[in-house]
């Protein structure tokens, strides 16, 4: 199993919204086959394990990290290739909570007479796929915060210096956590003062749909993100009534324009979100600034945290922090974390959280 | 050596403003005596592990993790006693800078015929004795900020609500930071808000100086600090002129005031730390509140930051954050750390990190 989780990780940022599996086929203790889900829309796991057999699998066992699927998709129900090809027994990793799955994929298994051994590394297997997970289960994409803040908590100086808070190493990781998501948003503020781009640049790296929140429609027809808005996914997100003659000119040049509703002044995020669901995007990395963090923290419409700290401080009582807005008044209404998992890089470190699910934060 | 360093450990806290030292006599193989400078006043570690001995030190090594002294103290020198019991061989760990020892402790063991090997573990047992060797080159206390924030880098909500960001864990090693520490420091704003004791709450604790900087003398005469300034010592921080009445009051209550000069409306930073070394208090824990840690950020007077951050996000452009003041401008003028050592308190993390040496910084 260990080798599955290997081989599906090989295709983060590739599968969304589809889910990372990895498969491996053995028989009599040798690994004959194995495969993982490459692409979205290409084969699954399973199909590309049995494909690539250097022998037959008759009566071998299949590893898979993810509950077969048993509907007809983009691609025919794996449970047919398990059964077509005599299989023995299936090792699962996970569950599928696909409504279309659910156990099904276990039921007819069974139901022709393989064996299925379930929860096998299912903590690991379960990893794999917190994205596919919540977007299955609420049409909504998983939302990631990512910022870097000094030891004292600042995301630039007093006089406004950010470039650069962190060393190389941990900022080539962000292009890697780019890769991985579906979406990257950032706050028209961001915009103007930067003019990112917002790509990731890695080898093969596959761009985010980038996603700005800009309710007065400000961005520049010259900026960056609206040049290249042809060749890369660029949604700007505006409130309802807006200047038509702009609004026409970003569609000229690629960009989506979405109409949203206002909620205090801005506009409404968790109908962003919503819009962004609807349009498959499964994840967004939310790179600020203060205000768009403010907003999504206040709202409790957060999924993950990337923090990364960097060994230095700035002081100053006017310096930014990485999230602003109105903010929480009580303690006990906190968005409360999961101890973080901690990684170095460089001299950085990085504090990787989990949001407690709501439900288990109120018990 | 390991062994020794074990044992110097035991008597942190109480061996301030003298280094903390452990001491293994080896003879045959076999340890036949060790012990350490248990407090201040009392006993070297190398006179405690000698009187501690089981059968003659004649012919035996003694470890010992810092340079004897060679020079008359509280007690006489360790060179001699190691002399007198005929040792063969001293091993050391740290050499000790002490402008009245700086390898006078080797040169005369090795006068008399003793072998002596230097540096061994020089790194851990270095690191028992950052406060000895920064006061001892610096006659002023070495300062370490001490602060609990949120993972957005939050010390209290909008609000001000900040009881408690961290857990219990975290909260209880803040009492053996206290314990380690000869003085503690707030602002008055901190009085003001908390009316804190700032005592060592743990068992056999050793009660850290309170130190209060207050420039306009307006510290409660019913306060928790005044009320136990007879039983522990308690520091008022002041500009020279202030209300003498207020000030008597005070003196009578148990406290001492500290006159100073003024430095950009506030008492002078750099000057209390250095009355602070003219009292022989040779480390300093700041407990803030941001104006205090703002100071002493800005005008590069720290040596040492303990951060512990809980996993929960508050938000917010006005929740206070731990370090104010007017700020570092340029990133590059920023505090440099070096990279944190990481701790888990439950759920909170601890980031504790050494300022980067100015000159360090600086080439």
């Amino acid at each position: 199993m260990k080798r599955a989780i290997f081989l599906a990780k090989k295709a983060r940022g590739w599968t969304n919204p589809n889910p990372l599996v990895g498969a491996v086929v053995v028989k009599d203790g040798r690994i004959i086959g194995e495969g993982y889900h490459e692409r979205y829309g290409q084969l699954h796991a399973e199909r590309n394990a049995l494909a690539n057999c250097k022998e037959s699998p008759e009566g071998a066992t299949i590893y898979v990290t993810l509950e077969p699927c048993c509907h007809y998709g983009k691609t025919p129900p794996c449970t047919q290739a398990i059964i077509e090809n005599k299989l023995k027994k299936v090792v699962i990793g996970s569950f599928d909570p696909n409504p279309k799955v659910d156990g099904g994929g276990i039921k007819i298994l069974r139901e022709h007479g393989i064996e299925v051994e379930t929860e096998c590394l299912k903590e690991e297997c379960d990893k794999l796929n917190d994205i596919f997970f919540y977007f299955i289960k609420h049409q909504r994409p998983y939302i990631a915060l990512k910022y870097a803040m000094t030891m004292d908590g600042k995301i630039a100086t007093v006089d406004g210096e950010s470039q650069w808070i962190t060393g190389e190493k941990a900022r080539a990781y962000v292009q890697h956590l780019r890769h991985e998501y579906a979406g990257i948003m950032v706050g028209i503020g961001t915009v103007l003062a930067d003019n990112p781009m917002l790509t990731a640049r890695i080898e093969n790296g596959n761009h985010p749909t980038r996603i700005v929140c800009d309710s007065k429609l400000r961005i520049p027809i010259e900026s960056q993100l609206v040049k290249t808005a042809k060749e890369i996914p660029t949604m700007i997100a505006t409130l309802k009534n807006t200047d038509i003659e702009k609004e026409n000119k970003l569609k000229e040049a690629g960009c989506q324009v979405i109409h949203l509703p206002e909620k205090n002044g801005h506009i409404s995020m968790e109908q962003l979100i919503v819009e962004l669901g609807k349009k498959n995007i499964d994840s967004v990395l939310v790179e600020g600034g203060g205000i768009v963090n403010g907003t999504l923290v206040k709202e409790h419409l957060v999924q993950k945290v990337y923090a990364f700290i960097a060994p230095k401080l700035f002081g100053g009582k006017d310096a930014k922090t990485p999230i602003e807005g109105s903010g929480i008044g009580a303690i006990n209404e906190a968005l409360k974390l999961e101890p973080p998992e901690v990684q170095m890089f460089g001299n950085d470190i990085l504090l990787e959280s989990k949001v407690i699910d709501k439900c288990l934060q109120e018990s």
